[in-house]
């Protein structure tokens, strides 16, 4: 029941990219090298979103989680919120500002995990790799689509 | 600390209403005689989510709170969700879904914050009742916008 609760708030962030694609706009934005192939995004957050809501679900069974699941509930929403700002508003500043937050929030919730459960804690860094990749992406963009 | 979390979640769910404006869209749509008026929903949404922080903070100092905690997460996912999918995408059933969803996690997180502690569970009941208007505004729209 309680992972069904994780899932679909993963559920709510996850649609987002079905609802607010990159589509043109993004096909003709100036990216970086490193920019990751189209198809790796949907496998990488699908993957990203189901460790992501295992990693709440044993959260809930280790005594004293609480803060790290406050931490996970705002990580939640600013990553629900980033999509449509991005993709939908194309507002590529606000984008840069929200994944920055976002960064910091994932980044608290892994090393206060770590110091809970060193397994919910790995769980979690694959995420905390991704959205390192896709701040950078975001930053190049903005400093190079004027 | 924990209270400046929570007031981040919240932060990233009103920020969808400063990004996706009702505008020409909303006001062209039919709408039922109870729609609340314009300068209502940016006072009642901010009464909201700072009550909303406050629950979850209480929520946090609760043993046994871990479960009402991962439907906080989900409640603030797809309340961030909505705003963007509606007066975003214009996307009116896709809204209706949602904001279902949001009423069910909702009522279930005041029924059981209630068993917890009573007065948390009377700080998040406006938020129900608010919703309530909102998903029937929704609904309504819904019907008479085809």
């Amino acid at each position: 029941m309680t992972l069904f609760i994780f899932l679909l708030a993963c559920g709510a962030a996850a649609s987002t990219g079905i609802i607010f694609k990159p589509g043109d706009w993004y096909a003709t934005l100036v990216k970086p090298s490193f920019t990751p192939p189209n198809w790796l995004f949907p496998v990488a957050w699908t993957i990203i979103y189901l460790l992501l809501a295992w990693a709440g679900y044993r959260l809930t069974l280790i005594p004293g989680s609480e803060i790290v699941l406050a931490l996970w509930a705002a990580q939640i929403a600013l990553n629900t919120l980033w999509t449509p700002v991005f993709f939908g508003a194309h507002r590529i500043f606000a984008g840069m500002v929200i994944i920055t937050l976002l960064w910091l929030v994932v980044a608290a919730m892994v090393l206060l995990t770590v110091r809970l459960d060193l397994i919910t804690g790995l769980i979690l860094f694959p995420y905390l790799v991704w959205l390192s990749v896709a701040a950078a992406l975001n930053f190049s963009i903005l400093r190079n689509n004027r």
